[in-house]
């Protein structure tokens, strides 16, 4: 997942925004489902299921500036049956700029409570 | 309606994102319906209605930076039976930094499709 | 310029926030100077330049929403001394959902005044 | 800190995106040290000095909705001679939302790299 630094991700600081990091993992996250062949906008409509954040712990290491080609590295570290941790990883070419772990919740999209993560949906994810 | 500039509105050319004064002009549109007596949430939730941009035409003059404590003011120009005209005006003291003519349609929420504007919405406003 | 929707581009209302769109084609316009060469990080850094937008007219048509692709189409109109003007559309396939006239000025990056547009800079556009 | 939730913050999952909880957090933290008498806008023009978040870690227990009113309350928790520590929780009314601990590094504003927080903040953080 390629991530090209805009003006509207960076701040007056001369450095990317800290929370818009957030977003790009977000953005990695979204291409990692839709590569197992889950659209979360379909997810929502068809299952009645979206995947939210439960937490996150970020360490900024080094900031990324106007212009950077960033790319996302995302690591499925564990699952539960509501929820996954995943490590994710923005590098500019080798050098880490931010490493994250996230845990990401399956729940149900109308009253907003953790349900079961589908098999369907698991078995594709051990599978990588 | 004050709003002051934070680091998450700038980028990094130093000044507010440009995209980021139709944030505050939505905010000051927000307040002044809320000043009518109509929230956003309960008039989706309620009435299954939304205001939504139609057009925009905004003029730059001034920008704003880091700490700035700027107005937003807002002034109806005038009624159609689906949407409405607005002029606003983002000011820094005295001075001003953007000039908008902004128009607001009423759509149904599920359709997204233009309605008439309630009477009693119509009838609030016709009293500014 | 493909661009892929996602939950951060998103509001409550389904659809892409209106102001969001303006980030759309901001990230077009970037390509579109990087395709002729030009880098807006170096510009600023070595030639103390940036483009900002000083005026924009844009009608929302349709909405897009989560999942959606999207292409900017960017079109020169027309050039003078210190700014340039270009419609830029944004397209869900064949269909046109929004248009914007953009008036972009070439300004010093400290002073945050206009500059001419240097030569070699014009000459690249008139090639278009 | 009061904060109020526009259709900017929220998603189409009908909740507030979840990084946009980091941009209240940067606002509370940003109306804290204007509550201490320290500026950012003239920290970094004056003396050269920014603070930047180093580590976040948050927990996203309940969900805000458009036109919710949220508070932010900023604790210190701990100080070492070039960053702090604090405890920040978004609430609504008594509900708590989100809970996060953040360190906060103070940065030379050109090298972008750790320097002693100076001895006049400190003081006046350590009144706290």
């Amino acid at each position: 997942m390629k991530i090209r630094v805009y003006y509207e991700d960076t701040d007056s600081g001369g450095v990317v925004y800290h929370s818009n990091y957030l977003n790009f993992m977000e953005r990695a996250r979204t291409e990692w489902l839709r590569d197992l062949g889950i659209g979360q906008h379909a997810l929502k409509t068809n299952d009645n299921l979206m995947f939210v954040v439960s937490t996150i712990t970020i360490d900024y290491k080094k900031p990324a500036i106007l212009d950077d080609e960033l790319t996302v590295q995302t690591d499925l570290l564990s699952m539960r049956s509501c929820s996954i941790d995943l490590k994710q990883q923005i590098f500019r070419k080798k050098e880490l700029l931010t490493k994250s772990i996230v845990t990401v919740a399956c729940i149900d999209a109308n009253q907003l409570k953790p349900v079961k993560i589908p098999t369907t949906i698991r078995k594709l994810m051990e599978l990588l």
